[in-house]
């Protein structure tokens, strides 16, 4: 137990819980990373489809990285107002099944499911990707860094939260220290040098003008769409309130603030050094392809140790961006299993007050994954996102609904307005996304989100119909004749004594049963007088009734299976009592060496009973402890 | 059920034993493949050492063979006799243990039964192996066709051994029809051409002289130590005597002498007309090999239709010929566990009279060794029949011995002296088949000889401590308090009310536990006097005892395990019983939607408890049959 405590953490009592919440300083790490982390692919996302235009591209930039912003803007404000109106924890799913209904809730769910799964596959293999093209030699590993890797964010889950959060604190805030420095270092000197800076280290020059000469909407528009992939995560926070510090909402809303203040400050800072250094994305995939991260910090710093440190970081918080979805995913399983809608044990927490069975059920997903897409994350990304800009729209729409149910709040209409903008606008992103990726593996998470949808209700019926056949309010039954126990023995020893003692001081009526073939020696009837009639009689107890079965095909336990059904068909309504002595040997691979019968008769007659039999299993331990 | 009696047959009663006995028709294909199919590697491989000798090597094989034909004659009559003195079945195992001790007969036993998992892969791989040559495209399939034969084999053996006695009989005796049809033929050509008959189809020419002018003692040793691989097998019937109809020792005794005529017959046979066409054997592994029979056949009756059929033939009963371990194996295991060496299952007759688990152990460990050598005969053979002449050896030993014991019996001089001829002979043989085989792989069989022999002592030793420690004469203990029964519920529904209901019926002390914890709703105790305490009251039966424990740590199953044992010390000598109610779901996957908590407590009270502690298992199904 020692190792596992020491891999695991000890035990936390519930009254533990608020040591183990979240103040803002380690809020970030843990629910900031995939937001913060965005930063480093949205841009360039949106940049690479604009290739085609040349170094026209770094000027359409300001104004799709704007609206980023700006919908980034409305979605914060959105959230903020969620975290206060659900103090509690206001995901999207509590949010849309609250204001929408049960249905639209699930669907958020669903889609929310799928993309933390995404996140946490998606995040590894994108660092792995990352650490993989700066050294070569370890390519064909890709898979097996990938999946230790996400051993190890399990383990730090099963850890706790602030587990967590204490050791993604140094790579989050390094990261976040040096490319806000890179950043601001570079818009400094450009501001300096009249918006016309010379960089350290050039980008790679291309063509002056692009294949295309000007920008037609659908690619602005597909831009945008991938540009809003920034904007994943940003739902992390609003999903995990009562992870937080006392006063938990406050706390919650200023970690909210800091860390989508601090991926604005991002997303402005590379949209003006893209436009300031003339940076045109390398199309991926190609030889000495470059990200636009690497271009810009290359560009303000030159490839000095601060260049190497700044993206050297950027790969290690890319790998823990995971993590997001490990604090997320396990909340929003219980938060649905506390409707029915997922197994019970999703709500329960286990020894380190996490929802164990929840980040087991993300580990797996997101391992399957992995291993499904061989951790390549091209593979990957075309599903990613969908599901979630798809429980953005739910979740904002039911914003609009909840304002439009609360009209005595103050504002309420210009918040409705925002969040019927926000709704608006993500559920356009959520269609535009969805067309664009669709051939390349949309389709895919666009089946897995009706399919789990399906799951949860199937799931739903099942536990309702299981916890409307077994509730009663009815007291105990204590009518009707007292429990007939049967007692099967085959050979006498301390193994069958001890069982037959027990049985005959349970009971006034007991019946030993023997099952008689060619292969086993019978029980003799001066035996049976001297070990259970005479001892019976001395303590006045009723001498226990013996039958002896006869087996033709040398089978033991199906005779006495067969028996016990039979005498409770004979018995109607009265309940009976299979006694079953076992040999319990010293070492588990012992049961080799001894016959199993003991294991099968129990198995057995829970498979074939019914209600009115009860097993009673008296061990005879060879070495008593 | 009715897929499973197709496959294995339906269940045989006891009393149709003698049904499913052997006559001499059926007990040569079930006890005599393996000594007849000898006759197609043994000559060869006494031929293939010879090879360096030219064509005189045609003429060293008439005094090899005689005596191999002689050593065969004095162990048939030591079986015969063998036979005769064990009529209930014979095997080395048994006179050897009989006779010499115990130690001996381990070591016999060990020998044996690793010679009968070498003849299983050797004779299925050897099987394959010339169909593969036949018919070179299935090569890639080697081992998968190995294994299938495996498994047909063995569900032919599960069927009963009259099944597999009527399923070998054609292939059987088509071969021994078509074999000695063959040599008989080329014989009488051979002797009405005076001895220097005309080839149908000439043998491959050699060049007359060898590399070795004269044969050397060793050589000749050697060889005639390879050529005793025709003598494997022969041990098959002495072994499975009870396996014969009645008279059992003489049916035995008649099939053996069949066998060992026919055997003879073709050694014999194939020796004359090696010399009388100067066939020298091919070196194998090389182009254009053929084997011996397969030139012997060519010459006498050309490649016609009666060729391929004989060597078709040739090809399936050496496959088949696994089968001989099968019949025995799982006897001698049935001899060794009766003795108490191995665990108690194998002395079990299954549902077919057949033992069940020797049949099961034979074919994993068999189909172990055809992986392992991925079905390649020529890396098993070097392991092979060292095993069987130690046998030979100790259970000849093991009949001197018997002799001088009996100074009564009518011959036992006569007797003894055959018996000793042969103890040394096949002793001598098993120290040169050790010798010349060794680097290649049998000292891998010189050391799994002696694994086995401890394996066994070390399972003896076990289940002798385990029985001393489960005896017992003495009654039934009837003394003391009755049991206490202690019933945990965490919620008032059918599944507690059925098992409380049955836990005031079989004792006067209850003990109610519930736990509480943060994330479970309490017992409240309105409901605890109007469900329990009132009826109780009602029907003059004992209140139960409501005991609340405390989880801080949100456990539910550990807090009832260690209150269980805390009650067990506390009340000292006491039976204790601990109800566990369980909902038993409709389907084995429901397990992953509800709490598994009664299958987890069941499994930790057995892992912890004592002698002292039952487990009432009270299932309540949610679909009652």
């Amino acid at each position: 137990m020692n190792v596992y405590n020491l891999i695991f953490g000890k035990p936390l009592t519930s009254s533990s819980e608020s040591l183990e919440q979240l103040a803002i300083s380690s809020g970030i790490p843990v629910f900031g990373l995939d937001a913060l982390t965005s930063a480093a692919y949205g841009p360039e996302a949106a940049l690479t489809l604009l290739i085609p235009l040349g170094v026209a591209s770094a000027f359409y930039i300001i104004p799709i990285s704007l609206s980023i912003i700006v919908l980034l803007g409305i979605v914060f404000f959105s959230y903020r107002q969620t975290i206060a109106a659900y103090p509690s924890g206001g995901g999207s799913y509590i949010v849309a099944s609250a204001n929408l209904g049960m249905y639209p809730g699930l669907l958020a769910a669903s889609a929310l499911m799928i993309d933390y799964v995404l996140t946490a596959a998606v995040g590894i293999s994108a660092g792995v990707g990352a650490l993989v093209s700066a050294v070569p030699s370890l390519l064909p590993h890709t898979l097996s860094i990938c999946l230790g890797i996400l051993v190890l964010i399990t383990v730090l889950n099963l850890r706790g939260l602030r587990s967590v959060g204490i050791a993604f604190m140094v790579p989050t805030y390094l990261f976040i220290v040096t490319l806000l420095g890179a950043l601001g270092w570079g818009v400094v000197k450009a501001i300096a040098a009249g918006g016309r800076p010379t960089a350290v280290v050039a980008p790679p020059q291309v063509a002056v003008g692009g294949a295309v000469a000007t920008a037609g909407v659908w690619l602005l528009l597909q831009s945008f769409a991938s540009g809003c992939t920034a904007m994943t995560g940003v739902e992390a926070v609003s999903n995990g309130v009562r992870a937080f510090r006392e006063p938990t909402a406050r706390t919650a809303q200023r970690t909210l603030t800091v860390i989508i203040g601090i991926l604005m400050l991002m997303l402005a800072g590379i949209a003006y050094l893209t436009r300031a250094y003339h940076i045109v994305a390398a199309p991926p995939g190609k030889a000495g392809y470059q990200s636009v991260l690497s271009m810009i910090v290359a560009a303000v710093a030159g490839r000095g140790l601060f260049y190497y440190v700044t993206i050297g970081c950027v790969l290690v918080v890319l790998a823990l961006s995971a993590n997001t979805a490990f604090a997320d995913f396990p909340r929003l399983c219980h938060a649905i299993s506390r409707d029915g809608f997922l197994p019970y044990p999703f709500a329960v927490r286990g020894r380190r007050l996490v929802y164990t069975q929840g980040v087991f059920a993300l580990a797996i997903l997101a391992g399957a994954l992995l291993i499904a897409f061989r951790g390549v994350t091209d593979r990957l990304i075309p599903l990613y996102a969908i599901g979630a800009f798809l429980a953005f729209t739910l979740s904002q729409a039911g914003m609009v609904q909840h304002w439009r149910r609360n009209k005595s709040t103050r504002g309420w209409k210009s918040s409705m307005v925002i969040n019927g903008l926000g709704a608006l606008a993500t559920g356009i992103t959520t269609v535009v996304v969805l067309v664009a990726k669709f051939v390349e593996g949309a389709w895919i998470t666009a089946l897995l989100i009706p399919a789990l949808l399906l799951l949860m209700l199937g799931v739903h019926r099942k536990l309702n119909r299981a916890a409307r056949a077994v509730a009663t309010k009815a007291p105990v039954d204590l009518a009707g004749e007292p429990p007939l126990v049967i007692v099967p023995v085959q050979i006498w020893n301390r193994v069958t004594q001890n069982a037959l003692r027990l049985a005959m001081r349970l009971s006034d009526e007991v019946e030993v049963v023997h099952v008689h073939s060619e292969d086993d020696p019978p029980l003799v009837d001066d035996e049976w007088r001297e070990l259970v009639v005479k001892p019976a009689q001395k303590a006045h107890i009723p001498v226990p009734k013996l039958v002896t079965l006869k087996s033709p095909y040398r089978y033991v336990v199906s005779p006495i299976v067969d028996h016990v059904l039979e005498v409770e068909r004979k018995n109607h309504g009265r309940q009976i009592a299979l006694v079953v002595p076992e040999l319990v040997a010293n070492h588990w691979y012992d049961f080799l060496l001894h016959n199993n019968r003991a294991e099968m008769l129990k198995a057995l007659v829970l498979l074939k009973g019914n209600r009115r039999i009860a097993i009673i299993n008296v061990p005879w331990y060879l070495r008593e402890k």
